[in-house]
């Protein structure tokens, strides 16, 4: 089964490596990590650099899609190259993925037009410009397509589709492999959780950041 | 603030990119990837390289370190230049911490001697061997010390040390900045909330890979 995970310059790195950490756990699973070209791409900080093993044009298929997200994804929600890249493959998978504003990509695909979605909550609404249906949830299933919230939400996502690719015992299992057992010490992982000074000083920070 | 983050061949991603995308969050963050020699390092599955921007013999102190884990570490508890390394990083930090089979290495190091620790839940008795005193609890405390459990623990882990370090409402702002809201499909993450054939195939599975 193959797994494509979309990296690029700027790229949060916990997008794509919490689903990745999922799914490779899958049955045969052959993850490939695909960018503009082989090679290092930086994260948005510049700490870390993961690597790209394919460039975007080796790779023209998948059975799974991912789509990772970052402040980067504003910039190539112009990026036509990239955006027919993933219809392209979204022609072929089984299952369309994205975490965060990956979302904004699969939208600007045109991948979302009349569907239901969601993103990070700094970018939610914005789903609208594409013709998307903008939802709170944190996982959002819409035929193949499932979109994930911000950052961390990706771990949840890619329980949710092993449970449908290999069944809910299997997903138990991996979820017990990656000890997930969620205990932060606060519970401030929404809009609508966070202390309200909180909420709002991380609005504007993120508003001034153009997610 | 250095935090420094140790890489190694056989690595589990999620084990340091969870903390790490907490903590490069802190104010004035700045995070070093380190291995044995600068380059690329590969994950368990060999799906993924991370990129070491620094080797051990260019590190020499850190504020924060973090140890991760995964099945190569096994091999690691005999690795006197590794040990001596952490040993000597260990003398500087104002935080040494580890995630899931990291524990190991810190005890394999010396340093949990007589102290309270937990680790992946397949290793978590063997930490008795370097004289530490496995605990079932997801984050560890003890005076500089913090060990987290299994993978995904790191996460929590981050965010326990976002608090020390920058307060709980900035912690808070962290947790919700990656939208941190926990919504597993599955409540089995752990041996004690995992299905019992779920438990018993996964203890089976890990204890055939020698963790």
């Amino acid at each position: 089964m193959d797994i494509v995970c979309l990296l690029f310059e700027g790229i949060t790195a916990l997008d794509i490596v919490g689903p990745y950490e999922v799914l490779q756990r899958l049955p045969d699973a052959n993850v490939k990590f695909v960018a503009q070209s082989a090679g290092e791409v930086r994260t948005d900080n510049k700490f870390l650099a993961l690597m790209a093993d394919h460039s975007l044009a080796d790779v023209t298929g998948a059975d799974v899609l991912v789509v990772p997200g970052g402040f980067a994804t504003r910039a190539l929600e112009d990026d036509t190259g990239l955006l027919e890249w993933i219809r392209v493959v979204d022609a072929t998978t089984t299952w369309t993925t994205s975490v965060c504003t990956g979302s904004m990509l699969l939208a600007a695909a045109g991948l979302l037009d009349g569907k239901e979605a969601t993103s990070h909550w700094a970018s939610l609404d914005r789903l609208k410009e594409y013709g998307a249906i903008p939802t709170g949830r944190r996982v959002v299933e819409q035929g193949k397509i499932i979109t994930a919230a911000g950052v961390s939400s990706g771990i949840d996502m890619g329980l949710t589709l092993v449970a449908r690719i290999a069944g809910d015992e299997y997903a138990q299992g991996v979820q017990l492999g990656i000890e997930y057992d969620p205990q932060p010490p606060f519970d401030s992982g929404s809009l609508e959780k966070a202390p309200a000074p909180v909420a709002a000083f991380m609005r504007e920070l993120y508003g001034a950041r153009g997610l």
